[in-house]
């Protein structure tokens, strides 16, 4: 069964920001879908398996921006 | 002579704006250089001659931002 988990991002501001952060997150092993919501900065990303905290930071720091806390 | 001309653009929010203001200006016919103030929303475009309005406001609706006015 997929997870789904959601996270707040800051800084993103536009529909650019948007695709770096998805294609990052998109990179992780089993994720097969993310979703953004730009104004509320939640991005909710659906895996196979339970994500790393860790790297769901590092993919978005990657990408530009900052997971929250 | 290089001619520099100077636009205002609106909707520019981050680095990846700039860069796609940048390189859709960067395609127009004897354009040299761009340079992108996006705090101000001022571009400034060198070119070999001096360029048609109409290409600039289509160069920089096509990268999804507006020329001003």
């Amino acid at each position: 069964v997929p997870v789904q988990s959601s996270y707040t991002v800051t800084g993103m501001t536009c529909g650019h920001c948007v695709s770096a952060v998805t294609a990052e997150l998109s990179r992780l092993p089993g994720v097969s879908d993310v979703q953004v919501d730009l104004a509320g900065g939640v991005v909710v990303v659906t895996s196979a398996a339970e994500l790393s905290g860790d790297d769901v930071r590092a993919a978005v720091d990657e990408a530009g921006y900052a997971l929250i806390p």
